[in-house]
C-alpha cells in the first residue's frame, strides 16, 4: 500500500492558523510528534477507526485521549444522548438524570458516599484540592513531579499566563518515594491540605510506573498520621482498570477521587466523589457552571457505565491490550530492538532504549500514522472495547514494518 | 387556577441530598429563594416553555441561566448536533467545524482576530486573564466590585477552599468609578495585567447598571496609558445585546472578549477572542481539555449564531423585552408599588423599592412560579426568541396577581 498523505489536514490548519492561536492549542496539535506525519484534521469516527479529512482511515489507540472507551458513534450512548436532548439539557435546575448518576456513583465506587459532576478533567481536580482545603483550612498540596492533573494555573505544565502564587502552595516529590514523601510533609509544618496521586504514575514523556509495593499504604498512613487528605485523580484511567474507579485494581482507599474522559465516551461530564466525612467541605465550596447539570452528558454518562458493566468491557480492553502488548514485544525482539511496554494493558505505553528526543519514537509512530495506525510518540496509548483480534493483528503488521524502518536508520 | 405544587421536585431533592453536597450546588439551587416556591428538578423543555418533574409548565424567563437564547429542544441546533453526532465527537484532533467557528466568531466580531474554545464560562475568563499576563508580563487583574467573572479561585464569590494567594494579585474597585479605578491602578504601580469588565454591571442581588457617560472611554485610556489588557467578559449579554458582540452595542473596544451562555443555544462551549497583538501571548498559554474540540457543541454553536442573525433573533427579543418591562412597570404603579427595572430589554432585572433582604422579590416571584411563570427573585432574567406577544401578555396577567399579593403583604 501507498503511504498516506495529509495535504488537506495541512491545507486546515494553515486556514486554522490565521485564525487561531497556534493553530490547533493545547495537547492536541501534532505538531508535537512528526510534522507531515499525522493527520491534523478528524472527518468521521466509527468503532475503533476514525477518518481524517483527506479520507485516511485508522484503527485509532488514542481515542480522543481518552473518552473513547466503547468506540467512536456508540449506537446506545448516542441514543442514550439524543433521546435526552428531545427532551431538553440545559434548564434552570438539574434532572433526574443527575440524581442517578450520583446514585450510580455511589453504587460503583467503594470510596463514593457522594457525588457531583463538572465539564472537565480540570473542574474537578481544582475541585477537590479545595475540598480538601476547606476541610483541613490548610494550604499544602503535593503531587508526584511529572503527574498531569490539568490546565489550570496551580497544576498546568506550561509556563504561559502562570504566575508565582499559583503553585505557591504545591509541592511535588518523587514517585514512590515515600520516605521523599514523608520528608515534605514536615516541610510543610502541618499545612498539607491534600496529596493528589494518579493511581499509577502515568506522566507524557516517561513509561508509566506501577504503585511499588508498600507505597500506598505509606501514603495513607501519612495522611492518617498528618490529617491529610488522600485525594486520587482518575480522570485518565477511570473505568479502564476497574468499573469501582482504578484504586480497586491496586487495592487501596483514597478519601477522594475524580473522573472525566471515559465516564460518557466522548460527552463532555466529569465527576468528584468522596467519603462522608467530606461532604460537608465539598458543600462549602462554590462548585458551579452554567452547563454543570445539562442533562444529555448526564443521559450518556449513565448509558456509557450500564454498558461498560453489560458488555464486561474492561475484560475485553485488557485481553487485547495485552495481546498488544505481547506481540510489539515479540516483534521489536525479532528485530533485535529494545522497547519497554510499560502501563496496564489497558492504556500501555512504549518506549525505545537508548532512545535520545523520541527519534525512534517518532519515527515508529509517524510510520505508523502513514499506514493507519494512531500510536502516539511520547503520550500513553488508549484501548477500547471495540477493538477487536484482527485489529490487533492489522496493528502487528503494521508495527512489524515500523520496527523494520526504525531498525534501519537508526541500527540496534 | 390552583397554585402549582412541587412534591416530586421535594420527593427528589431528598434522594439528591442523600448523594450530593448540598443536594443541588452553586447557582442552580433554588433554596437561595422561596422554599416550596419553585420546582427543583426539570423533565423537559419545548420553546420558551419548560416543565419541572411534577408536570408543572413554565413560560421560562431564566433560560437555563442564559443559555436558550431560540428556546429549548431547538429543530435547527438539536439536528446541526445530530448530525455531527453521527460522524463522532471527540478526536484526537479538532474537526473542520473548529475552523469554521473560529473564522465566524473573526468574521462576526469586530476585535476578534482569533478565536479558541472552552467549555465553561470559567474556562475562558480564566484564559484571557492568563492571555493578559503573559503579555504583559505582569500580574495584578481589577475588576468592578460585585461582579461575578466566573467559578475559579481567583474570582469566585464563595469562600469555600479559597487561599488567601488565590485572590492577591485580584483588586475590586466600583463600577463606572474611574477615578477609583485609576487610583487603583497607581497604587499597583506599573504591575496591572488587565481591566477585566462585563459589557454592563450586572451584579446578582443588585441593579444593572450601563456604563455611565464616558466611563468605557476613561477605561480603554487608563488601560492605554499604562499598557494595560483590557478585557471584555461578555459571557452573559453576549449575542443578546448585539451579534458583534455587546461592546458593540454600547459602542466601545476592548482588547480580549469572551462568549459562552447564548452561543450554542444550550451546548456546552465558551470562546475566547482577540486582537492580533494577543496572539503570540495566546498561543502561550496551555490551553486545553480533553473535550475543547469536541464536534457536537462547535456545530450547534454555528448553527446557533446562523440562526440568530437569520431569525433576527435579538431584534424580536428585544421588542419582547421592553414589552414585559413596560407592562411590569405599568402594573406595578396601578397597584401603587414602586419597583426598578434595569438592564436592557433581553436580561432585564426587576427589584422593589424600599426593600429589605428581598423579601417583595421572593414573594413576588415564589407566587409567579407557582402560577407558571419563571421569574428570578434576585438574578437577572433572560427573553429568548421563542417568547412570543401571548407569552409576555401571560405573564403580565400572572404578574398582576403576583403585586396584588405584594400589595397585601407588605403595603406600599
Amino acid at each position: 500500500m501507498s503511504l498516506y498523505s495529509f495535504d488537506k489536514s495541512m491545507e486546515a490548519y494553515r486556514r486554522a492558523m490565521a485564525v487561531m492561536p497556534a493553530g490547533i492549542s493545547g495537547n492536541k496539535n501534532p505538531a508535537f510528534a512528526v510534522p507531515g506525519s499525522f493527520p491534523y484534521f478528524a472527518e468521521k469516527g466509527e468503532g475503533c477507526y476514525y477518518w481524517d479529512v483527506d479520507g485516511n482511515k485508522f484503527i485509532d489507540y488514542l481515542c480522543g485521549y481518552g473518552p473513547i472507551v466503547l468506540g467512536h458513534h456508540h449506537p446506545k450512548i448516542d441514543e442514550a444522548a439524543r433521546r435526552q436532548a428531545e427532551l431538553g439539557s440545559s434548564f434552570n435546575h438539574p434532572t433526574l438524570r443527575t440524581v442517578e448518576l450520583a446514585e450510580k456513583m455511589v453504587d460503583l465506587i467503594d470510596i463514593a458516599d457522594w457525588a457531583c459532576f463538572g465539564r472537565n478533567g480540570s473542574d474537578v481536580t481544582t475541585f477537590l484540592i479545595q475540598v480538601a482545603r476547606q476541610h483541613t483550612k490548610r494550604s499544602k498540596i503535593l503531587f508526584a513531579r511529572g503527574a498531569y492533573h490539568g490546565s489550570h494555573p496551580w497544576c498546568t505544565p506550561g509556563h504561559g499566563g502562570v504566575i508565582d502564587e499559583d503553585k505557591q502552595h504545591v509541592r511535588t516529590f518523587t514517585w514512590n518515594d515515600a520516605t521523599e514523601l514523608e520528608d515534605k510533609v514536615k516541610a510543610c509544618d502541618g499545612d498539607v491540605a491534600g496529596i493528589m496521586l494518579t493511581p499509577y504514575h502515568h506522566p507524557a514523556f516517561n513509561d508509566s510506573v506501577m504503585p511499588a509495593e508498600g507505597f500506598m499504604d505509606d501514603v495513607r498512613r501519612i495522611c492518617d498520621e498528618n490529617g491529610i487528605v488522600f485525594i486520587l485523580d482518575d480522570v485518565r484511567a477511570g473505568f479502564r482498570l476497574h468499573m469501582g474507579g482504578s484504586h480497586c485494581y491496586f487495592g487501596y482507599t483514597p478519601d477522594l477521587s475524580c473522573f472525566c474522559k471515559a465516564i460518557a465516551n466522548g460527552y463532555s461530564i466529569s465527576a468528584a466523589v468522596g467519603k462522608e466525612e467530606f461532604k460537608t467541605a465539598a458543600s462549602k465550596v462554590f462548585f458551579t457552571g452554567t452547563f454543570y447539570t445539562s442533562a444529555v452528558e448526564i443521559a450518556a454518562a449513565l448509558a456509557c457505565l450500564k454498558t461498560l458493566e453489560e458488555e464486561k468491557a474492561i475484560e475485553k480492553m485488557m485481553r487485547l491490550g495485552r495481546m498488544l502488548q505481547d506481540g510489539l514485544q515479540e516483534r521489536a525482539e525479532a528485530h533485535g530492538l529494545q522497547i519497554t511496554l510499560s502501563g496496564p494493558p489497558t492504556i500501555p505505553y512504549m518506549s525505545f532504549a537508548n532512545e535520545t528526543h523520541f527519534k525512534r519514537s517518532q519515527v515508529f509512530s509517524g510510520n505508523a500514522a502513514r499506514r493507519g495506525i494512531i500510536l502516539h510518540p511520547h503520550h500513553n496509548w488508549f484501548l477500547s472495547a471495540a477493538h477487536e483480534e484482527e485489529d490487533i493483528q492489522q496493528t502487528l503488521i503494521v508495527a512489524d514494518e515500523c520496527f523494520a524502518v526504525v531498525k534501519e536508520q537508526f541500527g540496534g
